[in-house]
């Protein structure tokens, strides 16, 4: 196994790590781009550096990879407004076709030589304790790695990376709460390599925490806990989730048992034809439902956290009712329709026209004695009494699924507050077969969702 | 209200207090019983006496009950052998029509110048401490009261029951669960009188425990605990449900707000027509199920219990396996058909093909890993992760209630052993509209069950 193992990790890591023409490419664009930006700065009426940083300046960038992070750091006693202000005039200057996007504060992304910039201005701050914005401790973390990464580690880190895409749980974007190239870096040096990582996530027993410089100054209920070398107060890990804690000991314990080369080709199904879809439906007997409708025109980081506390939402408000989810996913296609959907796949679409209504127990007598009041002359059924309590049997407010979905009602939900702007505007409801509609938009996400993976 | 009160109660007592004639029949006949039963008595080679006991003892039975109980004591060393043959012997001289029941030990049952008598053998023992049987209890029973109980308690005793009676709480045996009349006379006793006790009653916060000689030496966790008077182990009011003591609590509130004569008349609804049950059916959106079997050839106090342990047996496992249940009631009708119907109304009456299955969390390698191999390639949808375990979603055993039902399956939910036994003989499955076959046989007890009282 373990020369299986090892043949199958150096083609990757063949595939993976950038030849000398890739490097020299690279090293030339950077150079004549920090140039660039360094002449701009010189323009500026205050003192600031530029550093390369990320994996390009860690020589762990994955063969082909076209991104490259180059910071401006100004003086920390510099206001926010102007660090703005001058961040995005050097922008302007050095990637005049960029555009502008926004994290903590906003910055520049453009094309420069065929490698995709981002532009970034931070604050020189003492050490990463002092931040003023999280960018800031961006340099902290290529100096600590910059020390501590040989060729060997970084080909490791390298493999490791195309591993954790391959099972789709690289980048701790808030789409996909994975693992970030500085938590892989991090991983893979603590370990002291792919494999030995792979070895120890298989048997991982979560909460797991590591602390590679022993300094942790705080305790954090996440799955996995990796106190930053530069920063003893934060978790690096705080962004992953735990299913893809869960997900990485899976595949970890797959992959040493049979190694083999396409698990680090990221798995991009068939997008299903309408057939298809309905072809599931059929199967699995579920009645799913969809509610469709404008995505809000935020960033991704935004988005997503907004459509899960939606779909948390209106999955428990259903439950609540009576209508059991059985398994719910948030959909956004927001490069092509700018649409997104939240698809609620029920085991329970209605309910009887009647609802059960349990009173105050009979011994509270003044509750009591006004429960029945209020219910004796109506036409629901009771009251009558069970386990000391009275009981009626009153008319539901919703006998189905779809009622509730197209009621006022989903608005008390606890929405996000961009969703719920999105909802009042427009949206539709999908039920059963008609959620073929989706495709092929949705074709590929309807794939993933019912032919569910680790 | 007072007024009202008396004019109401007085009325009742005047029509359930026995007239002067009714008293010296009762008087004469009783005479005459207990002379031939002594008679038979004399012919044993042992010695016993002969007591009334109960409420023709007591002077507290109501006007036109023609129940009489005749106990013969015997010497608490006779073995119990003898003492069942010895009784039997008497019973078929004195009552030669009667026929034989059986509670803890057999007994007589026949009919005495207009009066049905129960001939009971019991043992004379030094104190209700020292019984053998429960019957040995009841001759202090009667001797305790019997010293405490005038004329005008008496006529309160004779109000409360009928008041009992008219609710549908009174009787001890294992169908009704309520009060005994014993429990009933001890209750008006101990709080002075029959208003004395509806007030007491509407206030009650259970578990309310009651001590009369205040000798109790165990704890009981009922809803009413009434230590027996001549025994401090035992609770006077240990067959009664909580539901009946909340049901006298709304009936007590009730009667007090506005007393009214015919509360004290028993509810006997019309039986349900077939078109009636349809319309209710049809209105509540439910599906009803029904077994129906022939009910066991048991005693009463035997059949009830086993009835509701199959009902429960049956409810519990159809709510685990996702049919919810909205209610459900057991029906018997020894009388004419002996038929039994468990009656089952579900809210949810089927389930998708799927059913979700939780597996061990991934952490725990073995164990996760055996899951994932077990599925792995079956046609189950999964493995997949979440919540940091394996999910998959595989194939229902039961689809619908009804087949589960028709299925061996039923056979291991705890049904009761005479009911298992008819099941496993024949038994029929009602669904919906279907139910109305259990009209006329069971229309009364489905108008019970479709219009729901306290």
């Amino acid at each position: 196994m373990t020369d299986e193992f090892a043949a199958v990790v150096d083609s990757v890591r063949e595939r993976v790590t950038p030849d000398d023409d890739e490097r020299d490419r690279l090293r030339a664009a950077t150079e004549r781009l920090t140039e660039r930006t360094e002449a701009a700065v010189a323009e500026l009426p205050v003192d600031a550096d530029v550093l390369l940083v990320g994996s390009t300046a860690r020589g762990t960038w994955l063969a082909g990879d076209r991104d490259v992070d180059l910071f401006v750091r100004f003086p920390d006693d510099l206001d926010r407004e102007r660090l703005e202000e001058y961040g995005l005039r050097i922008g302007r200057e050095v990637l005049p076709d960029g555009h502008e996007e926004y994290a903590e504060h906003p910055y520049t992304v453009g094309e420069f030589e065929g490698f995709t910039v981002d532009l970034v201005p931070c604050y020189d701050v003492e050490d990463a304790t002092a931040i003023q914005s999280a960018v800031d401790r961006t340099p902290f973390h290529t100096e600590y790695l910059e020390a501590r990464l040989d060729d060997e580690i970084a080909g490791d880190v390298r493999v490791c990376k195309a591993f954790l895409k391959g099972i789709g749980v690289y980048g701790s974007n808030l789409k996909t709460r994975g693992f970030s190239g500085y938590l892989t870096e991090l991983l893979v040096l603590e370990h002291g390599g792919f494999r030995e990582f792979l070895d120890a996530a298989a048997d991982w027993h979560p909460p797991v925490e590591l602390d590679p410089e022993a300094h942790g100054a705080e305790s954090f209920d996440d799955a996995l806990v990796v106190i930053d070398p530069t920063d003893p107060t934060r978790n690096v890990a705080a962004a992953l989730s735990a299913t893809n804690v869960a997900r990485l000991q899976h595949y970890a314990r797959d992959f040493l048992a049979a190694p083999r080369e396409d698990r680090f080709d990221p798995d991009e199904p068939e997008p299903l034809s309408p057939d298809a879809v309905r072809g599931y439906v059929e199967d699995r007997g579920t009645t799913p439902v969809a509610l469709r409708f404008e995505a809000p025109d935020i960033v991704a980081d935004q988005l997503w956290p907004q459509l899960r506390k939606s779909l948390d939402g209106v999955t428990s408000e259903l439950d609540r009712r009576g209508f059991d989810v059985f398994r719910a996913e948030a959909f956004a296609d927001v490069d092509d329709g700018d649409e997104a959907v939240l698809l609620v796949e029920l085991a329970v679409p209605e309910r009887p026209r009647i609802e059960r209504h349990d009173g105050p127990p009979i011994h509270v007598r003044d509750h009591a004695t006004g429960f029945y009041e209020k219910y004796e002359a109506t036409d629901a059924y009771g009251p009558f009494v069970e386990d000391g309590r009275y009981v009626v049997e009153r008319e539901r407010e919703f006998a189905t699924a779809v009622e509730f979905l197209r009621s006022e009602a989903l608005f008390d939900v606890g929405l996000g507050a961009h969703v719920a702007t999105e909802l009042e505007d427009d949206y539709e409801v999908l039920v059963g077969g008609e959620i073929t509609a989706l495709c092929p938009a949705f074709g590929r996400d309807l794939a993933r969702y019912f032919s569910p993976k680790p």
